[in-house]
């Protein structure tokens, strides 16, 4: 394998469902040019003129620095075969061949593609919580619950591109109906949007006491950047600094569920950490210790006791910096899921 | 590799907690010399000799093939790299040098271990219902909840060994306590003593109505061979046939708990085929339709729809046909986990 060199950049593109970002990473996963937009509504040109706005952009700062290719995360549904992926929360695009796009507008490199879950694992592993862990599961827990798997040292896309989607395995045989059409999966508890949902269920409300006991109004800027659903997690998380019990729960829930399948996850593929982030995440002192107290309760066998949870590192760049090691490190993560590399 | 000959056999062994299976397979995965005994008690000596006196007799009627390895599938834990086993069933192994001792008594060929779980799931992918689908949960259910996982056509074993413990993945956050520590397992819902156990907590006594209905007494020789747990999951079968609501319910809630696994199994790694066989997977009539009713309502993701559930095919002796399978094709199963065979 070729060894990057400290001039070689990528390109890399996280598409989601509020937000994209663009930017150069290096192979020491620096970020610099650094553009974030939100996602564009109407038709699928409409959606992909200010993608490919601003990867021209990015693409005018590569500058001396040599671009060894683009790679791109983008929320699911995807089909890795075909290159073409279907954002739930962008309608415009089913089908939208974003890696011909991509590799139309910056011609002469390689475009690798894969889901933001994948991406973000792909990051915390390449230069972040991850590291060193050669049996990983990153879990994203923001507007929804994704994640990604490595095994054995190398990320795990599976056969339909779809391996990793932790937030939609079921902790709660009975449990309350999901945006996925199931019941009881992790995402139905501990997303953002679920978690808000739950609390206003138990009749708590976003009230001003809540959003403004650390200075920021509800829906501001407490997370600049972060989408609308994250922000009332934000507020949720306010309240339960005050003292909030029903906000404090909607938080111990959440950590339940999250270290349920977190243990469910370490059973299967035998992992040995999980590294948690999203904006959810951001709230770790309410989210951590009640995922940590249910985790010492649900992981008694040998093998489990060592799982170690951390918080992830990389913030909201995970999962541009996961992008580009899909093409600075192919042989850990493969996008190809067709393509034996044995 | 090596292409087996029609003369090829392995000697197959199966390390359970409550017998021990041994005989000679071939490549086409047939099954002769086929030897059961007991699990002694005792010190580890005396559990030793009955097994070492069955290979004995196994490794006699060779004759005029070719043995080109001993396969041991054993009950868990499991070191692996040391070769070593520590039986739940079997206190007085820990840490027994399985594989050493062995390979003492069947000098001059190599001896593959893997688990129990493992075995059965190489045994289904290599010559029953898992034969054909790449990414393949086996989950056995019998006394406990045990099972094996493919990824990519391989075995996957993990990097302690334990990796298909779809038993202790979570499905009840707040669910009832485990065998193992833990609560909410599938395996304290859906393992034969806790369907049981349920059900004589619901009010459910094994009298003789519900054995008798067709014909065999309450621990008999319903399903021969079988330990008193599974028979004890026979008479609660039974029962439920007889119309019995307590004793259909315990299996309506095994099969939901199966699904729930199945379908958290499928989310993380993107499976397409679930194979379920044990003991009490032989009440197909009443554990299969429970178990497919909930799969289709917590699987809705695209990626999921697709999961198909089967029947175990190999019955008791998927356990010797997977231990051999490690022998006859250790690219597909290989069991050094600490070996890197990309």
């Amino acid at each position: 394998m070729r060894t990057a060199k400290r001039t070689d950049v990528v390109l890399a593109v996280d598409i989601g469902g509020t937000k994209v970002a663009a930017g150069l990473v290096a192979a020491d996963g620096s970020l610099s040019a650094h553009r974030v937009v939100p996602t564009s509504g109407g038709t699928a040109e409409c959606a992909w003129q200010p993608v490919a706005q601003m990867v021209r952009e990015v693409h005018a700062c590569v500058g001396e620095r040599r671009l060894v290719g683009v790679g791109v995360g983008s929320a699911g549904p995807l089909d890795l075969a075909a290159g073409t992926v279907s954002p739930v929360n962008i309608p415009a695009w089913r089908g939208f061949p974003l890696r011909d796009r991509l590799a139309a507008l910056v011609p002469g490199v390689p475009v690798h593609l894969a889901g933001d879950g994948a991406c973000a694992a792909a990051g915390e592993h390449w230069h972040g919580a991850g590291r060193g862990a050669d049996d990983l599961l990153v879990i994203v827990v923001s507007t929804g619950v994704g994640g990604g798997l490595v095994q054995r040292g190398r990320l795990v896309t599976g056969p339909s591109g779809n391996a990793g989607h932790i937030g939609h395995t079921v902790v709660d045989v009975d449990g309350d109906p999901c945006p996925c059409g199931g019941r009881g999966c992790v995402e139905a508890i501990a997303s953002g949007p679920q978690m808000v949902a739950w609390a206003v269920r138990q009749g708590w409300s976003p009230g001003v006491g809540g959003a403004s006991s650390d200075g920021t109004p509800p829906g501001g800027t407490l997370w600049g950047g972060a989408s609308l659903a994250v922000v009332s997690a934000a507020v949720l998380a306010a309240a339960a600094r005050t003292g909030d019990a029903v906000a404090r729960q909607a938080f111990d829930r959440a950590g339940r569920a999250l270290a349920a399948g977190a243990v469910s996850a370490a059973a299967l593929c035998d992992l040995s950490r999980v590294v948690v982030g999203g904006g959810v995440a951001r709230a770790a002192d309410l989210l951590f210790p009640p995922l940590r107290t249910a985790l010492a309760g649900y992981a008694h066998l040998d093998f489990l006791r060592g799982l170690t949870v951390r918080r992830a590192a990389l913030g909201t760049a995970a999962g541009l910096v996961g992008a580009a090691a899909l093409v600075f490190a192919p042989d850990r993560y493969p996008v190809t899921p067709a393509t034996d590399r044995r």
